[in-house]
């Protein structure tokens, strides 16, 4: 890109490394970027690193929360303290949250069990979501990772802590836990076609038949 | 967006204001960007205001430059200087770089002739056009406005300028000026096919067909 000052090159780079903009929309970008009113182009700066700088996790749950603060949810006094929803990263919580319907908790676990990944039981909050259960308010845990291979490792996994939890209780006659551990309903998507479902999608779904 | 940190919330808005990216792609981007190393995020936010403050107009042709300086095709001294391609925006000359079949250099308008928009010729940089052309070393310009009524119109308004221009030269006995007036060929697209073509792209091809 010899043809454009060096500035602009910088900023097409910069850009181009961003997820889903590719080298030809970054230009494109930039180019649109530099013509438009400069005060508008810094507060978008602004909002950039003030956004790393600010946003972080929850120290209640991991989900995405500012200053160091509760989020959202966990300040939220009208949120079922005894629902809650094991997700893997952040965003899952962000996806469930638009959708309305969930009013418990979320616990974030901080990625899934991937020993060929490097990702080990010890990386996730496994022993914190552990602490969150044995203070004997939790009624329900929804295991929501992810329906891959890992996510099913990682709620697998999480199912023997709790049994063993339970039993080290029983074992020392602590009071015991009543805890539902569910995990997300497999099955169709919402308005897709049959014919373009997967095999494992269809299965689960025929496994999972209800009554109409 | 109750659920997000209110500094994402902001960065949301502020990249969804940019061309090309809506409220959907703005959110992905934005949660994207905190997630990752915040000395790339900041690089960016700074090529950013790098950018804005550094680039602008080259005061010779009106291209991009940086620093005030000439443009990198007018600092060139191998283009040729006899050859000017006149373009409607500083984007244009990038578009016309990009192919690198161009060796002369450029003269942006900064717009194209349009009263309905309030865009009148004193508001294109026609009369520096001519201030170049009767410098006397000027011998082909390349009116290569846009294929639209407006560009079109503003080509022609180019043209009967310049003829006034010679005009007067010769009432008052100056040397006359020979330069060449061209503009860009009108046809089919490259790798286009003909039944995708509209009536008046076909109509051009039709109308200047050359020899095989």
């Amino acid at each position: 890109m010899a043809y454009l000052p060096e500035a602009l090159t910088e900023l097409i780079h910069r850009l181009s490394r961003l997820p889903g903009i590719g080298p030809r929309a970054a230009e494109r970008l930039a180019l649109a970027l530099i013509e438009r009113d400069p005060t508008e182009v810094s507060a978008l700066a602004l909002a950039l690193t003030d956004a790393v700088a600010r946003v972080g996790h929850c120290p209640q749950c991991g989900c995405l929360s500012q200053d160091g603060a509760d989020c959202r949810v966990c300040a939220d006094a009208t949120r079922e303290r005894g629902l809650i929803c094991v997700v893997e990263s952040p965003l899952d919580s962000v996806a469930l949250e638009k959708g309305g319907g969930f009013h418990g908790l979320y616990h974030v676990l901080g990625g899934a069990i991937s020993p060929l990944a490097g990702v080990l039981p010890e990386d996730l909050s496994i022993a914190a979501l552990l602490e969150r259960v044995a203070g004997g308010e939790v009624r329900e845990l929804i295991l929501a990772t992810n329906a891959s291979p890992e996510g099913e490792a990682t709620a697998l996994y999480i199912r023997q802590e709790l049994d063993e939890l339970r039993e080290r209780r029983l074992a020392r006659g602590a009071e015991a836990i009543t805890l539902r551990v569910t995990r997300l309903a497999r099955g169709l998507p919402s308005g897709s076609q049959l014919d373009y479902a997967d095999a494992a999608t269809l299965q689960s779904a025929l496994d999972n038949r209800t009554e109409l």
